[in-house]
């Protein structure tokens, strides 16, 4: 089966975690918008229109035959199912789940550190509230959050996060690493040496064939500074 | 099987949308912060202990007999799953989880309207910030989310949600508006015309015999000032 994901077309975003998950199983997909003739339109007709039997709130979301599937952890929860990229029995299905829903949570924070007012306004519109915001992250948060995975990764071996081979919770990990040192390179070079675990991990994975490939290729879009993680020199003072 | 029930005991939060869930299911449950002894220590090592095999990232969670589950979102998979609180088919168990991650975002939302800033910091230290975010939340967030799921609600006949039977999402969007009208009452006093088939979903929902009886006892903790849901009279203006 071949899929249709529908996501923004020139950011990499939340719908990157899904593209990880869809080259790392050798799928066949559109990358919809990203299409020569940029369909927006065909994705804001989907969201908005209705004859979609569910219509997702926002995209990344993805077409799989007669599903249409939102959410990015969801779609993840689907994919891991249908692509052995997360294990099969409840506990560790579950489990895997809980450590994306996590991610998901932090994704919504690195958001929130150049946008904590409003998603509506630009950056230089609340950019005093974003310094203050951005200390509070690089400060606690990001220890927090990414500390928690380094014990997670050493509980479990330190080969994989969840389980004994690749899970979708390993590529998101990678993404997040990826994300936080374009946006915070200062804060994260110093950082880094807390996460011995997760950096190794991170360039593992980059080495996967598949990966490799994928980010090499030009269906990997740069950061910039429309997407979720973003330089801001100010920031990561 | 009797599940215990971690989350912090003098709040609604998170951890409300799994009390509803349990309730609803007619499950056994310990809400194990709650017991008279006030067992916060048991939980915070379940946190941060070493013996867990699969540490929660934060409450609420919930043990399952050999399993601990984390993410309100991932509790409510299970239980929908084993209480029938949700539909068994891929395609409506997808949808169901779907649409409780968006009301998972819409809960970050309300939490960041009081603290856009930091969690670590007191209301009165983001005052002003939470007035600015405030004023977005009301003027374009709360329409967008709760308009979203009047046009779910309506597409699917105005009885349920998702399916032709009560679900873990109509109690958790029966939540939302019960939170919401404790935080913002006048707004959701002017607001509430816009999304007629939700307040009646909520009502009926808070006339089911077990929920009922639920609202009813004291393991229904009263809103507060230390919850998601806050009333702050300036924010609400």
């Amino acid at each position: 089966m071949r899929y249709q994901l529908y996501y923004w077309p020139s950011v990499q975003g939340r719908g990157e975690f899904v593209r990880l998950a869809l080259e790392q199983a050798g799928a066949e997909y559109d990358d919809v918008a990203r299409g020569t003739e940029g369909r927006v339109p065909g994705m804001m007709q989907l969201l908005e229109g209705d004859a979609i039997e569910h219509p997702p709130f926002a995209p990344p979301f993805l077409k799989a035959g007669d599903l249409l599937i939102g959410q990015t952890a969801n779609i993840l929860l689907y994919l891991g199912e249908h692509h052995r990229l997360a294990p099969r029995a409840e506990a560790g299905r579950l489990w895997a789940h809980q450590l994306v829903l996590t991610i998901a949570d932090l994704v919504v924070e690195v958001h929130d550190t150049h946008h904590p007012i409003s998603s509506a306004l630009y950056y230089e519109q609340q950019k005093r509230e974003a310094k203050r915001r951005t200390e509070d992250f690089l400060r606690h948060r990001v220890a927090k959050f990414l500390g928690y995975f380094e014990h997670v990764l050493q509980k479990n071996g330190g080969q994989y996060l969840v389980g004994r081979r690749l899970t979708y919770v390993d590529l998101s990990v990678f993404q997040n690493i990826e994300g936080l040192r374009y946006a915070f390179p200062q804060h994260m070079q110093r950082f880094e040496r807390k996460i011995p675990g997760l950096v190794a991990l991170h360039d593992r994975v980059a080495q996967r064939p598949r990966i490799k490939a994928y980010l090499a290729s030009d269906r990997r879009i740069p950061f910039n500074q429309w997407g979720i993680y973003r330089f801001y020199k100010e920031l990561d003072a």
